[in-house]
């Protein structure tokens, strides 16, 4: 059943994965209802927002009868496209590259790391859990040969954005950037990018700490 | 001078490290000045709204001169505490933990990691860069002899809160937590805590991928 999907703020976005990892912890648990006011408790959401941000999606549940937990999950996994496989190839197998080959908690929601690409001869031909790390400049061959959704940057700053053009031309459609820099996409184009930027994470904590 | 800091929202605050690295660049590149009509366009904001962030400190620069970059670096090197050093623990020296300790990048900012903390006997007594890892029963006391002021948590989800409280009552103000689970902390409390959670920008590229 494909759900009516209404347009969807950066903020609602953001909390979908959350309400993922809430819902599952909560299954896990065995608990098999919850209202949005419980939810919301847990969270440290309002109610109302939680029914706001579902009703982006057609809205689950009955009114005052509270959220099946497996049901809602399963509804939000599917939203977050997590019942498709998502096949990662990682660029820079340096200390964050190594990490996310080495990591095993996508795999479960279907995110598999294919192999790794450096520039490095000494790292080249190398494996990481099994995981072949590649010489760059076999890239574009390799993407024309396999399917891969999503690319993870892992580069030094000064590379990522010429390996994101590479990756774009090859038609890589994700890109989840580790690199110390913005990445450019152009306007019209349909990539999406996730930066992840560790030292803006850290820096608003010593922000905070010397505000005091 | 104590600059005088107003209300700072959220988006704001994490706007503040954005300029910070746009500004080195800059600074690296050899520009001496910067309109905030440029400075928009190259970080994709708009003029007013890097003025209106900016007015939450004070305000930088004379109307029409536009800023002085590395003036401004300055003022937001100061503004993210980063004259002030930060001695770093890591909690769990698995993959994340020790990626973390071998990267040097935080280092010229004043983030300097001093140890890791792990269960594992096999871990315990290596080091990773130069960082020793430690027993993790011996974490109070070297919180008692060493200052800290940032823990970053590495564990699995399941120790994560547990760890939290730990660091908490030995007088940790800042937790930088890359375990899959919200960390809580009491209200009145004043521990800033990061929460950086991988699997939930993962989930966001491929949320926005499934929706095209």
């Amino acid at each position: 059943m494909a759900r009516e999907r209404n347009y969807v703020s950066e903020a609602v976005m953001r909390r979908m994965p959350k309400y993922y990892r809430y819902l599952t912890d909560m299954e896990k648990a065995g608990i098999e209802r919850v209202s949005s006011k419980e939810l919301s408790q847990r969270m440290g959401l309002t109610a109302s927002q939680i029914r706001q941000d579902f009703n982006c999606f057609g809205g689950f549940g009955q009114q005052g009868y509270g959220y099946n937990v497996s049901e809602l999950r399963h509804e939000i996994h599917k939203i977050l496209g997590l019942h498709k496989k998502h096949s990662i190839i990682i660029i820079g197998a340096g200390n964050i590259g190594q990490a996310l080959a080495n990591y095993t908690g996508f795999e479960k929601d279907g995110f598999l790391v294919k192999c790794l690409f450096d520039i490095n001869p000494r790292l080249i031909g190398m494996s990481i859990r099994g995981k072949p790390i590649y010489d760059i400049d076999e890239l574009e061959d390799y993407l024309k040969e396999n399917q891969v959704h999503i690319a993870a940057i892992c580069t030094p700053k000064e590379k990522a954005q010429e390996v994101a053009e590479r990756l774009i031309k090859n038609g890589i459609k994700g890109i989840w950037n580790f690199a110390a820099v913005d990445i450019v996409v152009p306007n019209n184009n349909d990539v999406i990018v996730e930066n992840v930027h560790l030292s803006d994470s850290l820096y608003t904590i010593s922000f905070q700490m010397s505000g005091e």
